[in-house]
């Protein structure tokens, strides 16, 4: 399959389907497991990784498309953000989506002794062999691993290491507590609720991580769990100015940011959550005494478009 | 500055200014660094965190907003994404910037003996006491570290150690080789050139990572240097589709799982860079047979809102 040629046949044998398998196979001992293997797949069309016994633990990643899991006399059918666990010994198969393609990024391991307590440690060496969604901090971790393998950087083992560390972690925490979300919160909100000021730190911890959704200062309040006027009034006092002038202020912010980078008039609006562009050139305007267009040419063009870590 | 009227005698005082502190000081002895303090401030209007001499290294990181780095007699002036270096020993102090509010994320710690090599020890023991900017990956390992504090979940030492072994990394890796970018690409793009059909695998890998930014099937060719008939000729012998067929397949796709994260359909067409919504709803109901509003009452609402991860 290296040429035009074999392609071809290929394409010619099994019509639409195909599969890429990018594989490190680095056997490294690592603080916290031997690594065995780590990759990714793109396979298309009903693509089969046919049936095979594990040698050692597996953790597979759905970046994007779907697939089904076979695992012993068990199918699961995943999606993206899902996440399966095996075990060494099991004998599982991969096969990939009709028409959605399967992205898919894994680890083969085993756990090194006595680098983990007995919760986890149980979890990896009999898992409950099912599909567990993780959309966001999975896929994050999972592209630094594989970020860490392609680049080859220096220290990219110890960086490595500290990846699949995380990994591990986050994989039997959704499996263990699977709706986390909720009671993270309320630990993090607990933690916060300790400290001075905490009211207003955390109304301007909110409107800076969701800055972007914000239509309303009612938002604020009703996120955080506070009286609006109680929080109005505070936030004020300590800030000296008000909550809808302070997310106003913030928007335009972010947006001189999306137009420094290149991002369209358009599309810094819409993602700003402005009704349109027109809305957001005139409060731009109002705001900086010039339009975006004029602001992004005084600052002299687009910055360099920012790094965009491939997985 | 507990109750409301202790915060009004501080806004009288000090104007405008505030500040607020969240620190963890947990002495902790990790693999690679003993942790004296890690946290997030926000800070408004000219607040000064006044000259203090640093007891240990310490890595400052510009989450939002701006503000002065004074380090002996230098000064720094720092933006959204900075990050800012000191050693033990110096004396600095910070000021926040006057209209736009500064979040800052931070880290002191000192290096353990013989757990890294000597080029990343000699940097922290002697940094450059500069900016570098990191405006995405220093943020997500920032935002991985407070989040392991906060949520204070069962292995967070654990985590808080790989995150941190990451953070001292990355941060080395920005101030050594600046410009790394362009390096890493090629690096990666030669690891990846060694497999067999890598042409075709890293036009899918391309596509999956931009689809939101792809206008036109010849940016894809551009983007990885291919000749744009040979890469849509190889692309359809291997997958059976045409690349154009692919990318609005993808696109459909995509815009399938906004709307069913409750995005709006205006969103998610300015998303996915078509010119407007009706265009999206178009080719949507084209290739799904619905419009995409009744394709989310058949999916049965909005999923769950998916956890956003604070800093």
């Amino acid at each position: 399959m290296k040429g035009g040629k074999e392609m071809q046949d290929y394409a010619a044998q099994w019509g639409k389907r195909y599969h890429f398998d990018n594989i490190y196979n680095p056997m490294l001992k690592l603080s916290t497991v031997d690594l065995f293997q780590a990759g990714e797949i793109i396979a298309g069309d009903g693509y089969e990784i046919s049936a095979h016994e594990q040698i050692c633990a597996e953790i597979s990643y759905v970046v994007s498309g779907c697939c089904d899991f076979y695992t012993d006399d068990q199918v699961f059918r995943a999606k993206q953000g899902d996440i399966h666990v095996i075990s060494a010994g099991r004998r599982h198969k991969i096969v990939a989506g009709e028409n959605d393609n399967l992205r898919m990024a894994y680890i083969g391991f085993c756990l090194r002794p006595q680098a983990w307590g007995k919760d986890l440690e149980s979890f990896y060496r009999n898992p409950p062999a099912q599909l567990q969604n993780d959309r966001h901090y999975s896929r994050t971790l999972f592209e630094q691993l594989l970020g860490e393998i392609y680049a080859a950087q220096p220290y990219a083992t110890e960086a490595m290491d500290a990846c699949i560390t995380q990994i591990l972690i986050q994989v039997w925490r959704i499996f263990e507590h699977g709706g986390e979300t909720e009671n993270r919160r309320i630990v993090e909100e607990a933690r916060i609720d300790r400290m001075i000021g905490h009211t207003v730190f955390k109304a301007l911890r909110y409107i800076d991580n969701h800055i972007s959704t914000i239509g309303h200062i009612s938002e604020v309040a009703e996120a955080l769990r506070y009286n609006p006027s109680y929080l109005s009034r505070v936030f004020r006092e300590k800030t000296g100015k008000t909550l809808s002038r302070y997310i106003q202020d913030k928007k335009i912010e972010s947006g001189k940011a999306f137009i420094r980078e290149g991002m369209s008039v358009g599309e810094t609006a819409a993602r700003l959550g402005y009704a349109s562009s027109q809305s957001f050139c005139k409060m731009f305007t109002k705001s900086e005494g010039c339009s975006p267009t004029a602001y992004l040419e005084r600052e002299g063009g687009a910055d360099a478009q920012a790094e965009k870590d491939d997985i």
